[in-house]
């Protein structure tokens, strides 16, 4: 890969301080108050879970593609056009089975990195790199690729894996108001370190409290 | 008791659209954003659980009393206030027991209501009531007793048995920007119905972001 070949050439020619640091490792994710990021019986056939879509009902009415989700107001705009601005994504392995990938291309042809124990066998859709060596490493790789714009990072597991790993920066959640009640939590670690968060952002769109913490390791 | 006699009277004398309404029944809980409400190994030696005080840093630096934790900061103080303007409390059992239920005195002397199986032995202390038929029958209570003033609910079982009951109607949750890991939930009840709710206000405390939902039921 020629990811770090580019990060190079940024410390070596262009040296002021804010064209070395790389971006942020963010995470996104849509949570229903009580703690869910999809309903009961997620599967290929139904990624979000029974009535799952609740979830996402602040983003527009889109097609197949994730850019065509632009909400229609501007808090909601706002944050999801600076996901979409991200120069790479990491997904979890479930949600990029579910989604295969999005045809290899989430948004602009950004690469999108994928840490899983064992890599598919056959053909690897688009720009998609599967990561066999660990979350730290997955997400070094994403950074480097994506060089001073963020990382956008999807799917709790993965979410979590990050948090253990103290590699991930930043969560912007969209904080929707609806308990539901059953389903997929985004936080379900039982017994795992307690994480300090600084509230940097609160952003109120119709559908929901767009919340952007960064994370702050002890 | 004399509570349901004192609506009558409001019935009888006071024909006004406003003085004949109830007040509503508001859950108040300070809870992380993955969730908890108490961090692990709660018991009446340690009612938050570990670091569980965590949670209430957004409170002033109180005594034995619930009106000493004011907080120094507006946002803070108006929903305070608001808490201890209700006319009544209901507390789960759990919690009331842990902190025996404020020697009989939350606040102001208002009533205090505590669902329950079976009542205690012994003699209750102070204003305090407990309701052996059912929720709604305590919320209905409760709310007599309040008038048109509010109603305190403080509990997280109590708080599910209300939204199953479909009598509590504002969820006030002061989100604390830390994830706990582990501990007790407010939001634990695999299966239970999906609840819509309203955001109705956002308040910035410098501890907590105050959250105002109140209750849709379908």
């Amino acid at each position: 890969m020629s990811f770090p070949a580019r990060l190079v050439y940024l410390d070596d020619n262009n040296r002021t301080e804010r064209s070395r640091s790389l971006g942020k490792l963010v995470l996104s994710m849509s949570m229903s108050l009580d703690g869910f990021i999809a309903g009961p019986g997620d599967s290929p056939d139904n990624p979000f879970g029974d009535d799952g879509q609740r979830l996402h009902a602040w983003l527009g009415d889109g097609g197949e593609d994730p850019p065509s989700y632009r909400p229609a107001d501007e808090a909601g705009r706002t944050v999801f056009d600076e996901l979409l601005a991200t120069g790479a994504v990491i997904t979890g392995r479930r949600t990029g089975d579910y989604v295969n990938y999005w045809g290899g291309d989430h948004h602009d042809g950004v690469p999108i990195f994928v840490p899983t124990h064992q890599a598919p066998a056959g053909p690897t859709p688009g720009n998609v790199h599967f990561v066999t060596d660990g979350i730290a490493s997955c997400a070094a790789q994403a950074k480097a690729a994506a060089g001073e714009r963020d990382v956008m990072l999807h799917g709790a597991y993965t979410a979590r894996e990050a948090l253990r790993a103290r590699v991930l920066d930043v969560l912007e959640i969209q904080l929707v108001p609806v308990l539901f009640g059953d389903g997929r939590r985004l936080f379900d670690d039982p017994g795992s370190d307690r994480v300090e968060l600084d509230l940097v952002r609160t952003l109120e769109s119709p559908g929901a409290l767009l919340l952007r913490y960064e994370v702050r390791y002890a």
